[in-house]
């Protein structure tokens, strides 16, 4: 396959305020380097032609395919599909499969206005991309070996969008296909992820394979080019089989986005349950597991136990020994898993005590938690020390991961301490 | 003062590939524009001396202020301080300044290695920044009418030393002072209010005032100039007094991020403690409170409900009442707020019950959320109906900003319902 440089063009003045991130860029971008398409330049404009048409210009230059996000709809005059379609010589012709979708869509809430004939309104012969998700549709064309397309801007229409229509659309570019697979690691940091495979990276054309750091742990991604997707799977299998010798049980799943993600199944699983007193983290540990939809199948609750009179009084802790071990310690973790499993029948209680900071506590240095859990008649409790230059934000986080790695570790046979 | 096009270039194969987002150019962006410099573009570039060069070629042309995020530091080579200053044609010097700082650093930790020295090679005649928060300095120059500076990539260095040393520096290219103030504004949506204010804001040019959509919430953005700071204030207070005037108990307050900022200080100043019972939030609201430093003085903890059994177990609601008014109800929410607020001891009970989707329960349509707070002998309940439209995380978030709503109101007086 050639290679396709990919320009994301985000059209909207609230993004250059700071009022939004622009989450439409990074997870395109996640998107297409999952097909192997490399992605060049992000650029940021606002809602002005004229601006507009100058990214578009320099965009055609450096990049073979366009990609925008925002600026279609009636709030902003369709400025992206004016100008795009204008940059390339082409009509806005009304598009009457759109109308009949628009008018089915708006009739149902509110009145029709010749307003929304605007969004009907797309480059001629281009391909339309149904918006399941709102109004705007998206689309794509391609001219003068360009390809340009055109999604909305809002995240919860444009991800969906990407993922059902563009991601094919753009595959279809090529004869090859490119398969890729992230292998997420938990337990040590990337570079020495790096330092272990460097020698082989390098050595590597097809499949490539690439360490990246997330925010609380790292992942290997390995990506395959070959004439069908079950020949790009089977050239990436040896790959992944020596990857996973080798890093053992540090290897917490196969493209996931988080432990939990990879917790979530393995208790399903085993039909097992869990339960959580939280002291540091403060209800993260819960929310994110929430985020996930039909978490209620496996989660069942639990405490946030921010004060010492609350750890007694919510989870029936003992006031005295709190007093004497302290908070923050092995005994009082231990407490809280236990007293959270047998208080709500969860057959896994997980328990964190720690110091999330900015402040300390005069004992213990900030960085430093207890993360516990309590399943089958034992308590496993990891001591952390995660440096008090980490962000309140960071140790929290990763308390969070180390719970679930405890889970995700006894889940499947692995020591968990 | 002039107006200064801003252009924000953040340089990182990382952002490119999706696997960060890049919240430097949104914080700068927001800060930016609190002191009323125009950003006028982002861009995103690799880790590539090439492309590098040729975007800050084009920003030159259309930026009067240069600020890159990233490339700096040894893992990159220092890209991005080689590229600008060959831009400028400016040489890089060792500055002794920066080999001290560095030195007390480095050596704390481990090995200082001649590679460690090419972070103290800055432009000629820049301005250091210290980087208090990490290893690689900031700087900034100007030349041929233009200001370019450059920021560490890593948020954790990046905004501390943009707010720290970068604002000001940009601040003092004017004799005129640029000051704002966000007016925060829940209960009503940004359509509404920009309705509410058109006329005036088309009429008016110092101060300005702008109106901007968050994801749950929204605000009011008044900008003035002016020869000082003070003068600038006074130009503001009567469009300040006039703005919460119209909006009355909308305006949750002043200069805030979130809600929940806005109600620590007021329980803070009553010395009233809270606590929460969340079932659908799954502990975001509780996530949301600790993620302040400090919310322990005035946060107490809670439970995180999901199961009925659990809502009996941990906070003894009653079986047969959850079972005959359904989990989701105006009994249920209620009965969260009272027991928890009981069981912890807190001078407010918050509790959360409805359907975060993507699943309903049969009975209630998707976003139907009853939030309620229990205080003094009286327990407030929310009936929401967010719509089946919306998304997982929107209802929770929404329903957090309920909870904070109700206890902002009555707080200070408001009627809560």
């Amino acid at each position: 396959m050639r290679s396709y440089n990919t320009e994301i063009i985000s059209v909207g003045t609230e993004l250059l305020l700071g009022h939004t991130t622009n989450t439409d860029a990074r997870d395109i971008s996640e998107l297409l380097s999952q097909i192997g398409i490399n992605v060049k330049y992000h650029t940021v404009v606002g809602d002005n032609p004229e601006r507009l048409r100058n990214c578009v210009q320099i965009a055609r230059d450096r990049a073979d395919i366009i990609i925008t996000t925002g600026g279609l709809g009636p709030t902003c005059d369709d400025l992206t599909k004016q100008v795009l379609a204008e940059a390339f010589g082409l009509k806005l012709v009304q598009n009457e499969e759109v109308v009949r979708w628009l008018y089915d869509y708006i009739s149902n809430s509110r009145a029709f206005t010749p307003n929304n004939l605007t969004q009907a309104m797309l480059p001629e012969g281009c391909t339309v991309f149904h918006n399941h998700w709102g109004t705007a549709p998206g689309c794509a064309f391609q001219t003068e070996g360009k390809t340009v397309m055109m999604m909305p801007g809002p995240p919860v229409e444009c991800v969906p969008m990407f993922r059902t229509y563009g991601l094919p659309y753009l595959r279809a570019l090529s004869d090859e296909e490119i398969i890729s697979h992230s292998v997420r690691i938990f337990g040590i940091g990337e570079s020495r992820v790096d330092d272990m495979f460097a020698d082989e990276m390098n050595a590597m054309t097809n499949p490539t394979m690439a360490p990246y750091a997330k925010e609380c742990d790292c992942l290997l991604q390995i990506t395959a080019k070959a004439a069908s997707e079950a020949e790009a799977e089977s050239m990436m299998e040896p790959v992944i089989a020596h990857v996973k010798e080798r890093l053992g049980d540090y290897v917490y799943g196969m493209d996931v986005d988080c432990l939990e993600e990879a917790v979530f199944p393995l208790l399903k699983e085993k039909g097992m349950t869990f339960a959580t007193a939280e002291s540091c983290t403060g209800g993260e540990i819960a929310k994110r597991f929430t985020d996930i939809p039909g978490a209620s199948s496996v989660f069942l609750g639990g405490a946030v136990v921010y004060t010492n009179d609350v750890k007694a009084r919510l989870l029936g802790l003992d006031p005295s020994m709190i007093e004497e071990k302290g908070a923050v310690s092995h005994e009082v973790a231990k407490d809280l898993a236990e007293h959270v499993r047998a208080l709500t029948g969860a057959d896994i209680g997980i328990g964190v005590t720690g110091l999330a900071g900015p402040d300390g506590d005069g004992v213990h240095e900030v960085g430093t938690v207890f993360v516990s859990m309590a399943v089958e008649g034992r308590t496993y409790v990891r001591h952390l020390t995660l440096g008090p230059t980490r962000t309140r934000s960071f140790i929290r986080r990763m308390s969070g991961n180390h719970a679930y790695d405890m889970m995700r570790r006894w889940l499947t046979g692995l020591p968990v301490e």
